[in-house]
């Protein structure tokens, strides 16, 4: 494949993948190792909101922290695909008014703890790239 | 969803999942910011086998450095879902017997460039989870 058909993604191709995924991974350090975790997550108010059990590692690598967070996709040969990176800092939602809004998003398979803290990563990096035929954003690659 | 469901996986299943898989993701730092990027990715001697394409950030930060390494998969509706983490070594791949062999992996969609750097990362740690019920080892969730 030559190199030219990797191509980046503009801001507002990313918005639109970050906007439909509903699987992401965040990169953070766990005892000063680097560590990548599947979250659901949902785009809200321009940030990425997720659910994180209390008391869990990945809860305490997040909060205040500058995370990495990530969605890709493939077809289904593999032959094409993108990924979407973000990076931002991570800090739990407080307010009662934003937290009355995201309790109904859609529930997190992967913490599954009712209770869990809603977590906000602001999108201060945003870019994507792509290879192969772009499967566009109409469909799921 | 309860939280019993979310469940540890043996080494075992990790390593046959590891085996199946062709993309997963390494967490490095960038510019001392958190990054995860897709690569395409096979097991070979136990150990986990990528080819970089030279002069890039990516291969920059991998060299040397302990890194993070995730593959994941959902059905489709995402009721059911695992994931797999290592952390490890990466280093560049030089002796001429190994190179030989990993030569003909299959291509790198996500680093075109075939004069590439062919990098190790050593499985140092592995764990695993999944939820929902387990699509099983056999066929790709």
């Amino acid at each position: 494949m030559p190199e030219e058909s990797l191509r980046h993604m503009s801001p507002e191709e990313c918005f639109v993948l970050l906007g439909r995924e509903p699987l992401g991974r965040v990169s953070v350090s766990i005892g000063a190792l680097p560590a990548i975790l599947p979250v659901n997550y949902t785009l809200f108010d321009g940030a990425i909101v997720l659910r994180t059990a209390p008391g869990t590692k990945l809860s305490a690598a997040l909060m205040g922290n500058v995370v990495g967070f990530e969605i890709d996709g493939t077809n289904t040969d593999h032959t094409a695909g993108w990924s979407v990176v973000v990076v931002g800092h991570a800090r739990e939602i407080h307010d009662d008014t934003t937290l009355e809004r995201v309790r109904d998003l859609p529930r997190e398979s992967w913490a599954p703890d009712h209770r869990g803290h809603f977590v906000q990563i602001s999108i201060e990096h945003i870019s994507g790239r792509a290879f192969g035929p772009f499967p566009g954003l109409g469909s799921t690659p």
